[in-house]
């Protein structure tokens, strides 16, 4: 994934990687071409952070490229910016009673917490699925029987990046990770703040996208 | 792909923003500082090409932003590069055995095909999670009772952008789209040649983050 620069940027960045700093009349020299010409290369190769400009030094190059700065930025976006409501049941509810949450909600996981509010859980559809395969009756199991429990469930925490999460998502194959933070008063114990989903990341992509 | 400005810079941006065109002199005299002193200032927005300045009509918003650079970026990948294998099922395949398929391949939906091999219907979990809570044997119920339809399939194709299919996929809220093209010999028939998924668009990210 490279940013496409014309064959003119492409010059420009060769002769500032040479000779920098140089101010914009002397790479306009060089290039046989007008200051006014060069203005609009100079000023895209400058926002896009590949050319650095100082008053009366000129140009110098940055030295990072195109998509170091663009992996700057995605990596510069946090969960707590980001993160969606969580929906979450309690450990005793019934396997039918959590399917029903999720299609009502429309969400393709639930987290589960106990009576004191604490993360206990994650069901997503694939396990409903499963226990929906099977020869029990759904009424009368509860979540609890079906779900990933702790201290095996991927979590995440509002102060970490998409890109950390995003990356844990792939790394573990989970479709949405809780966001968390610990309990003041009982170490150990995680409290639901949130949910990071693929459906999250999909939003972001089509964000960086916006014209 | 954010430049780093200075406090007063961001100023100067909101005032001419709001206010252009308008003259260095009246720039200043709203921050309550001198010409001279903003002179370095506004050279370095002019030239990172964030304002543009006019002889006797002075400094306006060149309505650029470093965002555009990353979004048109972002705009230029496509489907036909990032696309994965499809799975597909035939048209008379029991639910049983696409929940097993769906398990097998570890896939969030399947792609349903009549026996010529065109594209009939897509079936999610969501669907599957459904047929299973019904009373019918899903060894007997065929996945055609409960996939969704041609016409009625969100597809893309190879020449479309991986930024189009996510925000079909956000604006019709499913989880995958058939890659497809036309049969060359029988039209309005289409041919399954990949799937571009959320998790396909989460691996983007990521890969648009790398150090």
């Amino acid at each position: 994934m490279e940013i496409e620069l014309s064959k003119r940027q492409e010059k420009i960045l060769e002769i500032v990687k040479a000779e920098g700093p140089i101010t914009g009349e002397s790479i306009a020299e060089k290039l046989n071409l007008t200051r006014a010409t060069l203005r609009p290369d100079l000023a895209i190769l400058t926002m896009a952070g590949l050319l650095e400009a100082r008053p009366r030094v000129g140009y110098f190059y940055s030295g990072k490229t195109a998509n170091q700065l663009m992996g700057e930025h995605v990596r510069n976006l946090y969960v707590r910016d980001y993160k969606s409501m969580p929906v979450v049941v309690q450990e005793d509810t019934s396997v039918y009673d959590a399917i029903c949450s999720m299609f009502l909600e429309d969400v393709g996981s639930l987290y589960v917490i106990k009576k004191e509010g604490q993360l206990a859980g994650v069901i997503s559809r694939k396990d409903l699925l499963q226990a929906a395969m099977g020869k029990q009756d759904l009424h009368t199991m509860p979540v609890g029987v079906v779900m990933t429990r702790m201290p095996n469930i991927i979590t995440c925490q509002p102060d970490d990046t998409l890109f950390e999460a995003a990356l844990s998502m792939m790394r573990h194959e989970v479709d949405s990770l809780p966001v968390v933070r610990p309990f003041a008063d009982r170490p150990g114990e995680w409290e639901v703040i949130g949910r990071i989903s693929k459906t999250t990341l999909v939003k972001v992509f089509v964000e960086l996208g916006q014209p």
